[in-house]
């Protein structure tokens, strides 16, 4: 953030709202002027090692259940969500990034670990891990997103979800690791070679077939970095490839295999997994690209508030760019206002957006709506669903709604 | 980053690399095309609530001692440090952010602290850590650094210390929480003031004068969110006061008290502790800007390099803003050239930079010198020493030199 641009947000944007916060801190605030009304000083632990959380915060993948909702056992469970509500600024931490996993976890030593690169290119090449931190490296913030994040409101919506049960599978970090580009300049790719095969090492061998666009020849990392560490394992240690703006699932964890052809491999993760059942009964393949998508992260699902003032935050993301716009509706669509968008927005990332709220205690239901740089608009669940059916499981980014009760109770619900 | 930036990285900067990277993979790699070098699938473990790290990862803050160093017990530590050799990218994870406390690190429940503000303002206030949550918040990534990070070679360089030893008392983070600026304007600060006391909770009651110019009223933050997540212990929790670019003692860790006023306070902490005793034998006071630095992170100190390539990397930055250029010498500073500084460079945050080199196996000696977007030059060993002289301990930012011998050694030195 330049500072003018600070300056934008902490005096243009603030001034204007800050009468409604005032009004609600001093009703909390005390008038002494002394330290009376503030704990007093407290001896410390000694220094460690690691910076630990504190015994007072509670923040988990495994959503907790709430009245109605299914049993969560993590034992059973093959992802967990990052919590979206407990989460601010716009990194995921490492340890929440959020998990899908086809056949558990992996625990793969690094040492052991190859990389074949091979097929329509002059060199065949097996790297090891330490091969591959020599090379020259990049570092990018990027979101990755399960495909399926969202299919929980597109045929019903259960009033007991929270944002983490409805939206928590997409999570931002750093990604560092090695240019697919020098990768393929490395092994002297094929022009005619136009589609990469990408292998996983876990069990279940997750395998799938990947457009050689100019964007992902210019954009793709096999990342061994994740916020700046070595990727933990449930997020692919100890490589996995990074495709920012692309279906989670393309983002292979794991990594042990590159291989370069000229026509996709027809894996089973895209002819039958993967594939969006259309309302003709038609099945269309290799839908890549994460569609323009936001929700409102608080209030939501779950959640309580009270009558006044109230900080409307979340989070907007795409997969084509910047994020350029985000409204807000808190009368359930009839009326829009533009968020403020923090800066800096980064394309392909998530983008943290907050408005200020006087809630005058009536029910009403809040949406948000994302723009990106390309124009596309984040659609209605109405006119998403004319345009793509209920038969699909993936690529819903239709407009998330929350009811609000006149008693401040905050639920899931659709539109 | 944009796609026309990554495209200047990875093509331009990296195919003109390609000859020497590539010559040290092959000499590697299998010529085999089939899965055979490369190990099995695995069998995964369950998911979980959070990702911990491999247990093929070894990392701490802690320095591991080496011959001659002296003692790193943990109990004892006044600081621990962040591992800049075994970090990647830009950000620092929460967990290996540096440490530098003055009375340990106090456990404090976030219900029960508070923050006072008052002075010369028409409101007093005392906030909680819910108040403040409720209230319009940014989020910045910027580093903090203690004004000691350096000291070890300022007057003597013990060959043993690795650059997490010279140089881990910085990191940088995404910083959450509400802009001084609102605050200053919730309780109409009077005009009048130019000085602003922060107090923090922990038994040492570190407390300093920080200057209200226009920079620090738009850029500083008090902030409850680190990473995404509430604040480590460690770093304040709940809640600490963030002014980028400025001395990491300013950044006051667990913040209880923000007080008002028209002259400094004029506290141990600003009189004795962090003060600067110049060459002439008078102490300079309120000297609170960290200043351009730089330092390459591998090679560096303790490590051992093969002949022939080798990439170099580090970190620079600055308190004046963003880093413009970074220079590599591999001839203990006779000739120059212009490292790669890999994008988005942030202000006020640790870029990234690199360069390949070819060693040719002769000892010689490799360093890194910065230049910010105000101009400022990070200066060598012997222009620092001329202009401060040898009686202080804080602001050292000279250039970092790591000799290199023969069999491939890489040791801490004095330029």
């Amino acid at each position: 953030m330049t500072p003018s641009d600070r300056k934008a947000v902490s005096r243009r944007n603030f001034l204007a709202a800050s009468a409604g916060v005032a009004g609600a801190a001093i009703a909390r605030a005390s008038s002494a002027d002394t330290l009376a009304d503030v704990p007093p000083r407290v001896l410390g632990d000694a220094l460690s090692g690691h910076s630990e959380r504190s015994q007072y915060v509670d923040i988990s993948r495994i959503p907790e259940a709430g009245p109605g909702m299914r049993n969560v056992d993590p034992s059973l469970a093959i992802n967990s969500k990052t919590p979206l509500q407990k989460l601010v600024g716009t990194i995921t931490p490492s340890a929440l990034h959020y998990e899908r996993s086809h056949a558990g976890v992996p625990n793969l030593d690094p040492a052991k670990h190859r990389l074949l690169i091979h097929g329509m290119a002059e060199k065949q090449l097996v790297l090891s891990v330490d091969d591959l931190k020599a090379m020259p490296a990049v570092s990018r913030i990027a979101f990755i997103e399960c495909t399926g994040n969202g299919w929980e409101n597109w045929k019903s919506a259960d009033e007991n979800l929270t944002v983490q049960n409805t939206h928590g599978l997409i999570s931002t970090n750093e990604w560092t690791g090695v240019p697919l580009g020098y990768l393929i300049d490395l092994v002297k790719k094929d022009r005619k070679s136009t589609w990469m095969l990408a292998e996983g090492g876990d069990a279940a061998g997750v395998a799938r077939s990947i457009p050689l666009t100019d964007e992902i020849m210019r954009e793709a990392i096999v990342a061994y970095g994740q916020n700046g560490e070595p990727l933990r394992p449930a997020h692919g240690f100890p490589i996995r490839l990074v495709l920012p703006g692309y279906e989670g699932n393309l983002n292979i964890k794991w990594l042990r295999r590159l291989k370069f052809g000229d026509e996709p491999w027809m894996t089973r993760w895209e002819t039958s997994r993967y594939t969006q059942l259309l309302a003709n009964g038609k099945a269309m393949q290799f839908q890549l690209r994460q569609e323009v998508n936001s929700v409102i992260t608080s209030p939501s699902g779950m959640m309580e508030i009270k009558k006044g003032y109230n900080r409307i935050t979340g989070l907007a993301w795409s997969g084509y760019g910047k994020i350029t716009k985000v409204e807000i509706s808190v009368d359930d669509g009839k009326t829009w206002k533009a968020a403020q968008l923090n800066l800096p927005v980064l394309p392909k990332s998530q983008s943290r957006f907050q408005m200020d709220w006087e809630w005058d205690g009536k029910a009403t239901k809040i949406v948000s709506r994302s723009t990106d740089e390309k124009g596309n608009v984040q659609p209605d669940r109405a006119s998403f669903i004319a345009k793509v059916g209920t038969n699909a499981l993936f690529h819903y980014n239709a407009q998330q709604t929350w009811s609000i009760d006149a008693s401040g109770r905050v639920r899931n619900v659709l539109a």
